[in-house]
């Protein structure tokens, strides 16, 4: 298993035996947090961190990766870079990559809904470095995708349900003031689909995710044999769940004449009080788990009572990610070989 | 001496014999700085520093202690990560502390009298930390103490005088154009009476400190036999003290409304003119040392031919906010088993 | 060969065998990168990068440095540091430079044209840091100065044509948005005209350089029996040409009382369409390599064309940055005892 100098942008671009490699070496990792077997792996090594976006878990769970695998992780920040942007003269993205692929061992990038003037332009951002750069691009979240998430929820998954096929997941929309990102929500409909779940999405009228990221996941399904459905019913889709992951998302009319109307998008969002994970739903389910890739919106995306209940599996979903990322950076940036258990 | 999983938010919540055990560990830390006893003690292990205000040496002097432990120190500022506040929707605290509690060996949180709408809030901050965490929060100062200063304090005044006890400490208030917290030299007052020192608080009227910070004080001098006094002469104060510790503070009127005001703050200080120390007034003691946490107000707080003098210790205490900072980092988050010499 | 402990504020200050003993270990570091002869030079130890500037390649590769050599460079910016200044009470230089040196085993300053009110403040700066501290100061880039990127320069030249005496070399202004500051080219006429280099420096009229460089460089170049010439027309000085370096610098009107002039620099600099590094002007040279100190203004200060063409150097001097600052760092900060290959 040969993952040295891989890209990450989404899981759906590596295999299914790629993406089983970084769940269980995440697995071991975590069984074995400080072992001397990966304690070296990027030793004198630095990761280069590009926050063109703020984050709390991402920033502090792929620096603390780095640290445990004896490397350091650069916090870099674009505001500081002066890069040529349509507005001032700067460095172009191709001389950025090429000489920060001369220092670093791999980078990444976060790039939200906020700072891109149409979904997918960060995207753009993230294969330009891949294309330029010389180094492993790992996506910290960017407007389409977020593969590291999608990895931590997997394996948070399975740590408390086993087996995943043929089990179900819902991914709802959660009413609520922040009009995020589809990265999350996308990817988690993508990975759990090509591993073998059952996946429905539940939303309002006029909240629908990327059509071609549907397709996929429909596509990944047939695959599989599993189902893909789509409900716009608020109740609907939790019956028979084995995972509830709800999450506000913006609406595919947040980008108006290149600007992210953020105001309007919560005033509209506001107005679905009905769509928030409460007990009541959950006990439509088959005593489902609950996850959330936070930050939660407590109140508006779910219930305290879900959230901090017996099955909501919130914080382990984050402390793994820290050990998909040492996993991910363990295979791409070190030449760490993996040798899956019998 | 097991002070391993401990918060630090007071030394007045320690005993004295663990407050022994960091300073006992301090000395020898200095004494071998970078003895291989010590340099693997957060090896591979993240410290989490969580600056609401920013600052120089405590960064300087903890980033620097988890380097030299082995370690890495995070350097996190608030306004990065989407936290709930009474303005905008986002984590809650109690997320926050469990997630890091995966992530970092434990916290340090800065948060001082600008960053809080009434005294008292900052330390509520830092035990909300202590309660939903399960990882050491230790404070890079707050509104309220700062406790890694009255150790260097300590750790600075013994080394130029020996045994503190039975001599006299005065703190006495400066004016000048800062309008400073409380927390060092509450912290000063609480642990020199701890340690058996007599104390002298000299501060024009109306620049009380915490009354309850005070009633602790006199508690700690009367155990220990020793001498608690306050006086709101400009003079009186110095004579017979062993060491000056001069630092402006705030007035308990600096929170109007949920409001810091701090230019009524320093247009009142300013007028305190007296309130400087200089070699007439050193004249006065028994060739005290001279002390500040710096940073210093020159030519406000204390003349330079004071703060720069023979006397003058403030250099020898800021390195110790490094030894100090590393001995606590050491106790409660190694496993490191201090023993005491004979 | 003894450098512990010195300053490089410019390589004008230090004599050419030190400058070769850089050069010489730059040169074994970046063929044996992680070669454990380097990689606990600055094990446990602190560089600390003080940023008045932000910057990318600087902030990079010190950074990178440092994790290279085992060590830890902590990024600070003096915002964040409550340092005096004429508009507001804070801490002295002394003292922030008496007390750092107790933390850091070296720190780094980097301060431009924007971030002073004349030409020159920056290198006072330095200055009293070298005075006041007791640990070597590495310029990162001052208003005067730039040692690091001349070290990198020549490091990159002699690698693609050997030994470099009595070649020439030509410093080209080029017009752009930029304004930038002197430090880099100066550094260029320096070490090139020390080491053996003839130099040209072609500029537009009113686009002269600090007079006390111009007249080292010429002492330089008198002492080693070479060419220094200056011309203000822009095909002139690229005849026979070995290494053409072309860059924007601002005039010498660009403070006006106390003020950088910004927008009328960029507003002066872009009515010189003519002075542009091209393929056509490159004809006149002997198959000159292409260098510059990024970030590069495209389509200002050289074509496409060149900079992205067969004779462009700029990724490899920029790799160099790396190399030569860990020379630098394991000469000046560790007893790193280097010893010439015969």
């Amino acid at each position: 298993m040969n993952l040295y100098g891989k890209h990450l942008l989404c899981t759906q671009d590596w295999s299914v035996e790629e993406l089983e490699a970084v769940l269980g070496l995440a697995k071991k990792m975590k069984a074995n947090r400080y072992s001397s077997k990966f304690t070296s792996l990027l030793q004198y090594k630095s990761f280069l961190m590009f926050f063109y976006n703020p984050s709390v878990r991402t920033r502090q769970s792929f620096e603390a990766a780095a640290t445990e695998l004896g490397g350091h992780a650069q916090f870099l920040e674009p505001k500081g870079m002066r890069l040529k942007t349509s507005k001032s003269a700067g460095e172009t993205n191709e001389d950025a990559a090429k000489v920060m692929s001369r220092y670093g061992a791999g980078i990444g990038i976060r790039i939200l809904e906020d700072k891109v003037s149409r979904y997918g332009e960060g995207h753009t951002l993230l294969k330009e470095y891949c294309e330029f750069g010389t180094m492993p691009v790992i996506s910290m979240a960017h407007d389409k995708f977020h593969p590291c998430q999608g990895l931590a929820d997997v394996q948070g998954a399975r740590e408390h349900l086993g087996d995943l096929r043929g089990k179900k997941i819902l991914v709802v929309w959660g009413h609520g003031a922040l009009a995020r990102s589809w990265c999350s929500v996308q990817e988690s409909i993508l990975i759990n689909s090509r591993l073998g779940m059952d996946v429905t999405v539940a939303h309002p009228e006029g909240y629908d995710l990327d059509p071609e990221v549907i397709k996929l996941a429909k596509q990944n399904c047939k695959k599989n044999g599993t189902k893909f459905e789509i409900t716009n019913d608020p109740y609907e889709g939790y019956r028979n769940a084995h995972i509830v992951y709800s999450r506000n998302w913006m609406s595919p009319k947040a980008y108006q004449n290149g600007e992210f109307k953020k105001p309007e998008e919560v005033e509209k969002a506001l107005k679905y009080p009905e769509w928030i994970t409460d007990t009541k739903k959950m006990k439509l389910t088959k005593n489902a788990l609950y996850t959330h890739p936070m930050p939660v919106d407590r109140g508006h995306e779910v219930t305290d009572e879900v959230c901090s209940g017996p099955r909501s599996i919130i914080y382990d979903v984050a402390e793994n990610r820290l050990h998909a990322q040492k996993a991910i950076m363990a295979l791409t940036m070190s030449r760490y070989d993996y040798v899956p258990e019998e």
